[in-house]
Order: structure tokens, then sequence, then C-alpha cells
């Protein structure tokens, strides 16, 4: 078998199952050999600080900082900065730790320094001690925005203030038509020998990746194994809101239904062995499935699940 | 003897010193009643983050928030956010609490918004529930620079990086000639019923105040009676360096010193008792002196010396 550990990888990601995945990722492949390209259509700005929760995700979890329960955040952060905001009048509905505030707090004084998005989390990562490139898909303007039941809500506002509770419509990419890749996304697609979506929500963690330009035709034109980890198990989502938005988009809630998303460029799917009777529907889109589980819940499963996902993307080509 | 309580009173304030005799101030007098016009020759931004050290040691000693030990920042304040942005390069030499952080975050928001920064301190002062109208002495860029052995430093970096050590040469209130007074300023002067300078530094604090363009003069013509109290006790700085700068530039840590540095218009000096023997030297300069316990050592203090001063700048008037 090739030495895993060769190999030069690129993931698409967004929150917390990605980070969890790439967790596992990082004791298989060293991390110079990882590239992730972010998701930023969960960015906002509150207090004149710039959030990008997905990217802070990654970052948090890769150096061994996230709060474990949560998946987000700093473990063991307080809430007393929030706490006086509040007291000045703010809603303080985005849960902003004392620890979080600061990459926050140097990310935007970054980016006004004159550093673009990219750089800033360049900059983020090596501090934090991380030798994985993370990029976040574009420097330009992308927001995700829900149209509701209840009128349209930036993503966060939808996510976290109203806990995904108003009837989703549809979704829309603010500004992915315009938007560039940032520097290092295609070249990383393009050099990569093994490009990975990871599991994560495929309409709103990895839809605005792929709503970026050039990013999906680049995809299906690729000759690299690309492997997908389904985030949908059972047809229930590991993590989010995923097999509710599914729902109310008139999908079925289901790995198949992730295949579909993704059938004009995907090769292999991971799908849990839960799901094994889909197997037959999914390869008839043209997409190998490969077996086994799925549920990373300790460290040493998310180090098999990444194996197990390499091993299935090299076997197509051997 | 005249109500003190339907008294207008306009404040020239530095720090901690200032804050504390304000402190017992609006238990003698309403909030309503009292202008502050503070010193921003300290403030410094840090982070892209707006900080004025000596609004806000005001704003919390008012609003009951000050740690009392300090007489700076907030009582029971952490500094998790700081040691984040330490891990992230920098060197966390000005202390700034998670929950103080709460007023830069907000004040820089409101600036970033166009507002001024009297018009944010306002809002920060209204949110705190302070009625007080502390108005900043100045909207445009004034900064202390110390000139010192160790060559040119921003105030901040020579008072707290380099705790007052480097032997001073010279202050420079940077911008001072060009600086107008913030709107209402001029005006709360001219309508006060009396003028207190604070117990504060009086090159330091008092100084760059003093330096903005129509004050000093504004003073000089006053027909209201004007009166100090002395920052300095047996030629000791009650706090802070007075003393030691004095020595540095040559003139006698004393309360006679400070008496000189205002003698163009103050008619009114409260010194403590401690120091009776320079009455007489003082009243030369055509300034009626008023002894008292200045020490103010818990809020029955600070009533019983703002009680003091304000008797004092009204037996001239009588």
């Amino acid at each position: 078998m090739e030495d895993l550990s060769k190999l030069k990888v690129t993931a698409l990601a967004g929150g917390v199952g990605a980070a969890r995945f790439l967790r596992g990722l990082i004791e298989v492949i060293p991390q110079e050999n990882v590239s992730i390209i972010g998701n930023v259509g969960d960015d906002l700005t509150l207090y004149g600080l710039h959030i990008s929760p997905d990217l802070d995700i990654i970052m948090y979890t890769l150096a061994d900082l996230v709060c474990k329960d949560k998946g987000w955040g700093i473990e063991g952060d307080s809430f007393k900065c929030l706490n006086m905001l509040s007291r000045y009048g703010f809603d303080p509905w985005f849960k902003l730790g004392d620890m979080d505030l600061a990459t926050h707090i140097y990310r935007t004084y970054l980016l006004r320094s004159g550093l673009t998005l990219s750089q800033a989390t360049l900059e983020l990562c090596k501090r934090l001690g991380l030798k994985i490139r993370l990029i976040p898909v574009t420097n330009d303007y992308l927001r995700t925005v829900i149209y509701s039941d209840a009128g349209r809500l930036p993503f966060q506002e939808y996510f976290v203030k109203r806990r995904c509770e108003p009837k989703l419509l549809s979704v829309v990419f603010e500004g992915a038509e315009e938007a560039e890749p940032a520097p290092g996304v295609l070249e990383a697609l393009e050099e990569a020998d093994v490009i990975i979506l990871c599991p994560s929500n495929p309409i709103l963690s990895i839809g605005p990746i792929l709503a970026v330009k050039g990013i999906r035709s680049l995809l299906r034109k690729s000759l690299r194994p690309i492997v997908a980890v389904s985030p949908i198990v059972a047809g229930k989502a590991l993590k989010g809101p995923a097999d509710k938005i599914m729902l109310e988009l008139g999908l079925k809630p289901s790995a198949l239904t992730v295949a579909e998303l993704y059938r004009d460029f995907l090769k292999v799917f991971v799908v849990d062995v839960r799901d094994e009777s889909l197997k037959p529907e999914v390869e008839q889109l043209g997409i190998k499935v490969v077996l086994t589980d799925t549920i990373m819940s300790d460290l040493n499963k998310q180090i098999a699940l990444a194996r197990e996902t390499l091993k299935a993307a090299l076997e197509i080509h051997m």
C-alpha cells in the first residue's frame, strides 16, 4: 500500500464536522501536506470585529484549543467581555468568549492593516503553531443568506440567533458570482493527490465554496480522486441542521441526496455502514461507495475515518 | 450658606486622583449639574482599539465599577483575552481586562460608525447609567509625548510599559496647537458656577487640557471662582509620578509648584493641612489657600473634600 504520509491532500471544509475529520487527518498526513479550503459564507461582523466562525472552528480544533463538547469556541473560555457588551446595549446572541475575542480582534486588526483574509488566516494559523494551509475560499464578499418564513436572515442570525427554527425557503450565496477564489485555492485543488469533501453540510457549508467561480468546474474536470464523507447517517445529520433543511427544500435527508448534490464531480463516497442499503442507488450515479463507521466519537475514530477515506480515494486509482 | 446641590460645576480631570475626587463630588452635586473635561493626551490605539484611559477611569469610578485597589480597570476583571493576544504575538504590557475590553470595542465601533469621541463618550456614559457630562477636551488628535533619556515615548509607553523609569527631559502635547476644544467644552466652562481643577498631575494630566486652544485664555478671563485641589501632599504625589517628574523638570515637588503652574488663572487652592507652612507663599501669588485633609481614603473623605472645595470656591464670591 502507498505511503499515505506522502500524499498531498486538499479538503473542502465547513465547521464542526469538517474540523473533527481534519483533526484525524493530520495524524495520518503531515500538516504541511494538507490544504483546507474554508467556508466564509458564515462570516459576520459584530461590534466592528470580523468573525469567521468556520475558519476559527478549524483552527481551534487542529490546535487542540477547541471546546470539545460544543465543537466550537475555546475550552475553558469565559464570557466577561460579552456580558459587559450587553451592558452597553448589545444583544449577546453570538457567544463570543474572552479568549475567542482575541482571534477576532487580531484578525480585524490585520484586515484593517491591509492584509487580505487569506493572509490574516495564514498569520493566525502560524501563531497557533499550525502548519496546515487553511485558505478561505475567497477574499471577496461572500455571504450565505437564508430566505425563510421569518424573512431574509443572514446565516448566523438564522443559525445561532434563531436556532434554525424558521422554515427555510431558499439559500442564496450573496456575492458568489463576483467572488474570485483566494490566491492558492485553485492551485491547491490542482496540485492535490486527493481532494476530500469533509463531512459538512453540503448546502450550507460546502455550497458556498462550490458557488465560487471556477471551483465546481475545476472539480468536474479534475482527474484526481475526489472523495466525500457523508455528513448524514441513517437520515440524520451528525451535527447541525442538514437533515432539517433538506426536508424544507423538498429533499430527502439521506446520504443519497448528498451524493446527488455532488454527482457531477464526485468519484468516491464514504458512507456509514448503517446506510449500506443506499449503496446500489449511489453507485448508479457513477460514484463508488465505501462503507465504514463514520461516527467520530474520539480521536482514534477520527484517525480511522481519515485513513479509510484516503484509502478509498486511492483505490480507484490503482 | 448656599444650597450646594444647585451649583453647576465644571471640572478639569485626569485619571485616578480626579476620579476619586469626582466620586465624592457627585454625592454633593447632582450628576446632571456636573461637567467633566477629560484628558485625552493619554489615549492610545492597541490592536486597532481606541483606548481612552483617563475617560475610562472616570466612567468606571463614577459608575462604581472601578477596581478600588488599583484605581483603574474594572473590579473582578480577568485577562483571558489579553493572554490569548499574547499567544498571537502581542506584548501584553497594557493590562486590558476582559470586561474593560468591551468599552474599547464599543468605543472603537462607535468611532468607526462616524461618531466623534465626545459623542461616543456620551453614549458610553449613558449606557453605564451616568448622568454627568464627561467631555473629552478635544475630538482632534492630542497626544502627550515624553522625551526622555530613553528617547521619545508615547505617554502610555512611558507611564505603563516603562513605569516612569526613564528620566524625563520634556513633555510635548502633540497636536495641541491645532486641536479644537470638543463641542461643549468652552460652554461648560462659561456656564459653570464653579470651575474645579481636580487633584491630578498638573503637567501630565491637566497640562494637555490647558494646552488646547482657547481653554487657558478662557480661564484667565473667567470671573467664576476657579479652585484647584493639590495633588501633592508634603512633597509627595498622592498617586502617580507628579513628584518625580517635577524633580526631573527642575521643579520642586510641592503644592507651591502646582500653584505656580496655575497662577495665571487660579483663585483658590485647596491644600492639605500637612502643607500649612506653604500658605504664605501661595497667597503671595494672589491665590487664596484653604487647608483641609485632602487624603481621600474612603467615600466619606471624598465627599468631605468635595464639599470643602465647593465651599472654598464660594467663599471668595460672598
